[in-house]
C-alpha cells in the first residue's frame, strides 16, 4: 500500500449520535495535522437497545458511506456499534474500535484486577469487553452495568442535575460493593456526565474514557506504518461534521461537547447527509 | 365506496415504538369485533427528537406499507408523527390523529379553559395541538411542557420509581403554577406512566390520553358510513403486531402494556418487518 498517497485523506469518525464527538474532541487535540470527517446517525438513534443485526446492517451502511469519501481509517467511536464489527482492517484500510482500548487501559489501570463496566444493554449483551479483557488477562474480574438512562441525560445535557446524580447511584452503587478499582465508561455518552459518576464513585476510582487510549492504539498504527500520518499545518486542517438528522439541538450539543463558541472557528463543516438514498 | 367490501380488513395503528400499544389497547377494547395490525417503527425509534422532514419521510413509508396490507383505515398512534401528517384521508381510506380527540376531550373536560400539554420537543415545536385547540375554543390557553425523559423511562419500565417522581416534578410543576385543570398527556408513552403524573398533579387534574377519544371518533366516523364496520366474532379477531426491531425487550414491554401473559391468549401475532426492503 502506498501510504503517502492517503495521509492527507481524512480519519473517519463514526456513531450513532453525538456521543462519539467525545472522542473526536480528544483524536483532534492528539492529532492536530489530521483531518477528520464525523458521521452522527442521528436520525436512528439510538442503537443501544437494537438487535444485533441491525446495528450491524447501520455499521455497515456507514463503514460503505464513509469508504466513498474517501478516508484513510474508520474510527467506531461507538461502543454498541465496536461490540458488532471487531475486525482490524476493513477493504485494506485499518478499522479501529473502542473496546480494544477501552479494555487495554482498563487492565492496565486496576491494581485488584476488578474492573468495572458502564455500557447499553447492547453492548453489555454482547459480551465484547468481556471477552477482550479475559484474552489480555484471564485473571481480571469484569462486573456489567447497563445505564440505559444515561444518554438520554447525556443528550438533555443535564450534566450537573439531581436526576443525574440519582441514575449514577443507582447504576454504580452496584459496581462499589463488587470493590472495582476501575470503571470503563463503555459508552462514548458517559464522558459528558463524568463528573456525576466520578461523584458517586469517589476519587479512587479511575475511570477509563475511549478517546485517550484509542489515540495511543491509532500511533502504533502509525509507528508500525499500516497508517500514513498527514503533515499539513494544524491551522489548515480540516473537519467535518455530517448527521443523518439536522435540527438545532443537535449542533448546539455539538458545539458544548467540543467546547467551541462556533464551528468556523475550528475549521468545522457541518451538513445533513441522508443515508437512504 | 363499497364499505362492506372493506369491512374485514384491519385497522392500521402505527407509532415509533411501544407507546402507541396504550392506544391499541383501548381501541382492542372498545372494538371487540375489529381486526388490528399493529406498526412499531422501533428500529428508528424515537420520533420526538428528530426533524420534521425526517418524522414526515418516516411516517409516510409506514403508511404505504400499511395501505398495501392492506388496511381499512389507518390510525397514527403517536403524537409526533400525528403533528406532521394530519390529513383526514389518505388514498380514500380514513387517516386519524391523536391532535385532534385530544384536544376535543381536553376543551370538553376543563372548566378554566387552562389546558396543560405534555408532549415531545417535536410535537410541542409543530404547535399542532395549540393550533387545533384555538380553532375549537379561542378562548382556551394552552400551556406546553416538554418532557424528553418520559420515553425514555417508560421504555425502561420504570413506573413506580423515584426518578420518574422527579421526572414528573420537574415537567409538571410549571403547570400547576400556571393553574391548568386539565393535562393532555400528548404522548402515547405517557399513558404508561400516569400513575407517577397523577400523584403530582393531584386529584383535582384531570389527564387526557388519547386512545379514549379517538375511540368515539372512530364511531362517529363510521356513524356517517365513512368507516365500515366489521361483523366477525370478538373470539376470531385477529391483531398483528409489527416492529422493525424485535428483540425480547420489546416483546416483554408489549405484554406489559396490553395487560396479556401471552400473545396467543388474545389471538396476537408478533413478527419483524424490515422497511429497508
Amino acid at each position: 500500500m502506498k501510504l503517502s498517497a492517503h495521509s492527507q485523506q481524512p480519519i473517519g469518525v463514526f456513531d450513532s449520535g453525538v456521543g462519539g464527538l467525545t472522542v473526536l474532541k480528544t483524536l483532534m487535540e492528539h492529532w492536530p495535522h489530521e483531518n477528520f470527517v464525523y458521521f452522527g446517525d442521528t436520525a436512528r438513534l439510538p442503537y443501544g437497545t437494537k438487535s444485533p443485526e441491525t446495528i450491524y446492517k447501520y455499521s455497515m451502511q456507514i463503514i460503505g458511506y464513509l469508504r466513498q469519501h474517501p478516508v484513510k481509517a474508520i474510527v467506531i467511536a461507538c461502543n454498541t456499534a465496536s461490540s458488532h464489527c471487531i475486525e482490524p482492517f476493513i477493504e485494506n484500510i485499518p478499522l479501529f474500535n473502542v473496546i480494544e482500548p477501552g479494555s487495554r487501559a482498563a487492565i492496565k489501570s486496576s491494581l485488584n484486577k476488578r474492573i468495572g463496566l458502564l455500557g447499553t444493554r447492547a453492548t453489555l449483551l454482547s459480551q465484547s469487553y468481556q471477552k477482550k479483557i479475559k484474552t489480555l488477562d484471564p485473571s481480571a474480574k469484569v462486573f456489567g452495568q447497563a445505564c440505559p438512562l444515561f444518554v438520554p441525560l447525556a443528550e438533555e445535557g443535564l450534566i450537573d442535575d439531581p436526576m443525574t446524580d440519582l441514575a449514577a447511584y443507582r447504576y454504580i452503587q452496584p459496581l462499589l460493593q463488587e470493590k472495582v478499582d476501575t470503571i470503563i465508561l463503555g459508552c462514548t455518552h458517559y464522558p459528558i456526565l463524568k463528573k456525576a459518576i466520578q461523584k458517586v464513585a469517589g476519587p479512587s476510582i479511575t475511570l477509563i474514557e475511549s478517546g485517550e487510549a484509542l489515540s495511543l492504539w491509532i500511533k502504533e498504527t502509525m509507528d508500525q506504518g499500516a497508517l500514513a500520518q498527514n503533515t499539513v499545518s494544524s491551522e489548515n486542517r480540516k473537519v467535518e461534521i455530517l448527521s443523518t438528522d439536522g435540527g438545532e439541538h443537535f449542533q448546539n450539543l455539538a458545539l458544548q461537547i467540543l467546547d467551541v463558541t462556533d464551528f468556523s472557528s475550528k475549521n468545522i463543516l457541518y451538513r445533513m447527509v441522508d443515508l437512504s438514498g
